[in-house]
């Protein structure tokens, strides 16, 4: 029977959507957009409000074909005012390139999975807390001004490794935050976070990091992608990754989505009073330009197919 | 930035998930699925550990041929030991035939949007109250023992009327439970519910009605059903409803999802440690059968696409 002692805490009034698609999303892909789209993609996200937008991975063109021209996406977004074009590293030499081209911010991989971790970067945790450390100190006898942002991958299990110990997460990001780092975040990245995992999680990483804790990063591979984000907003969290049209899903679970979608999730937020800056209009104009770029690809996302509710179209998300 | 200030609220331990894909699942849809099927469906649901089913309406079968053996389906989940069968009634004739076929409980919708009330019953909702207080003046005279169960629909907001007010769902609660109804719930019929409106609303109804707020209802039309589960199991619900493959769409809302699906919700919960007394492998096995008997009409729903994460496959749903 119902308890009526819980009050919600209050939401936070306002939410940045940092967009994924054009590295989480579009890495998973087989079809390679060309540079030209991606460039129309920045413009119309921009145009659409966003402020935060990764535009791609600093990683060998072979491994990643679809990113090879992530230099000169990332050229084209720091024309853009006041936009935040950040770019994925795997390593030191990647984080160079990301120094020379002046990101904002760098993002690098940290999987809590043991197994991940090799998988994806051959080297385990610990041996890729010791190249970020490598990174920070490069990144100071540099006198640049590039960011880094240690993202904690698997950090709500693994598809390898099965589970994860909510222990090593807090570990890792300790350690991290020893060695310098700029700011941490959470990811999701096989679909496996529950709503209460989230709450726990968050709120342990919360204790040892602070403010430094600053995005949440959920994919929506089993339908709690936005649950979790409610989960995380309760905690605070005010900065989310999310792909433009769900995309990034895992090549290996057809049917499956991907990132939490942009239009889904700013949706969520302006129905509940939270300012994105985002125009709902011009997100869904993006979303379908996208879903063309991709033709033959799986897109996903709900809000698309159903319109805004007739309560929130007068009102309009127009920022 | 983040605060870390809150902690979750503990989530009930156990949740019954109540079936609704006989009646609001297959209302919605045009096949219609012979008698012999439904009663399979009943006895594979109660095999999954389902124990309260929604197994049809009383309405004229004129209006809803799909549901016109509603009787029989119920007779036949009578005889399954522990199982709460129950009906929808519109009205006094159909509480008069739930009643002489000794329902366990009735459920009578009631809309809080007059313009969906009188579209829905050809009555405002004050005229709705007049005869769910008619209703159970009969049933004491009877001394039937069927419970009357009243479900606030459009409680988030109505596509005909647009925003619907909570003082109008908190008013018409009121005026039901003084009316000797024995418990009430809350439906968001069309999918416009965000998980701050859940929380919202459960709270204030909750400071009415205490634990006669018995059953959470929500549509996944915009992709926020889960969400909002979370949102109302955080208030200490405990009862919620579900149609297996999220069936229940509207039939004017190409794509959108119906009911959040049973097996969906299911996951959820069991990922949150919350027991449901469901078998998983179960509740799938019977989704696809479902899937089946209702082959061309949309169904929804996630996890069955996917499959369980592997953490949870080897200690599995059983229970």
């Amino acid at each position: 029977m119902p308890a009526t002692t819980f009050s919600p805490p209050a939401l936070p009034a306002r939410v940045t959507i940092r967009e994924m698609g054009l590295r989480d999303g579009l890495q998973s892909v087989a079809t390679i957009v060309p540079t030209a789209a991606k460039l129309q993609w920045v413009r119309d996200a921009y145009d659409a409000g966003e402020r935060e937008i990764e535009v791609g991975s600093f990683v060998p063109p072979k491994l990643l074909p679809q990113l090879a021209d992530t230099a000169e996406v990332l050229a084209f977004a720091q024309t853009l005012p006041g936009l935040r074009a950040t770019v994925l590293v795997p390593n030191l030499k990647g984080a160079m390139r990301a120094m020379e081209a002046d990101a904002e911010m760098m993002l690098l991989p940290l999987s809590a999975s043991h197994a991940h971790s090799l998988a994806n970067l051959r080297k385990a945790p610990d041996d890729v807390v010791a190249e970020i450390a490598n990174i920070r100190a490069e990144r100071d006898a540099s006198g640049k001004r590039t960011r880094i942002e240690v993202g904690i991958s698997t950090a709500f299990g693994c598809t390898l490794q099965g589970r994860v110990e909510p222990a090593e997460v807090v570990r890792l990001v300790q350690a991290v935050l020893d060695e310098g780092v700029d700011a941490v975040s959470l990811a999701d990245t096989v679909g496996y976070a529950d709503p209460a995992m989230v709450s726990s999680l968050f709120e342990r990483v919360l204790r040892v990091a602070g403010d430094k804790l600053v995005a949440a990063h959920f994919h929506d591979t089993r339908g709690l992608g936005l649950a979790n984000c409610y989960a995380a907003l309760q905690l605070g969290m005010t900065r989310f990754d999310a792909c433009t049209a769900g995309i990034g899903g895992c090549p290996h679970a057809p049917g499956a989505s991907g990132n939490v979608a942009t239009e889904d999730l700013a949706y969520m937020l302006h129905s509940m009073g939270i300012e994105t800056g985002l125009d709902f209009d011009k997100l869904l104009a993006l979303r379908a330009k996208v879903a063309q770029w991709l033709e033959g690809e799986p897109t996903h996302g709900t809000i698309w197919k159903t319109g805004l509710p007739r309560t929130m179209q007068r009102e309009a998300l127009h920022g």
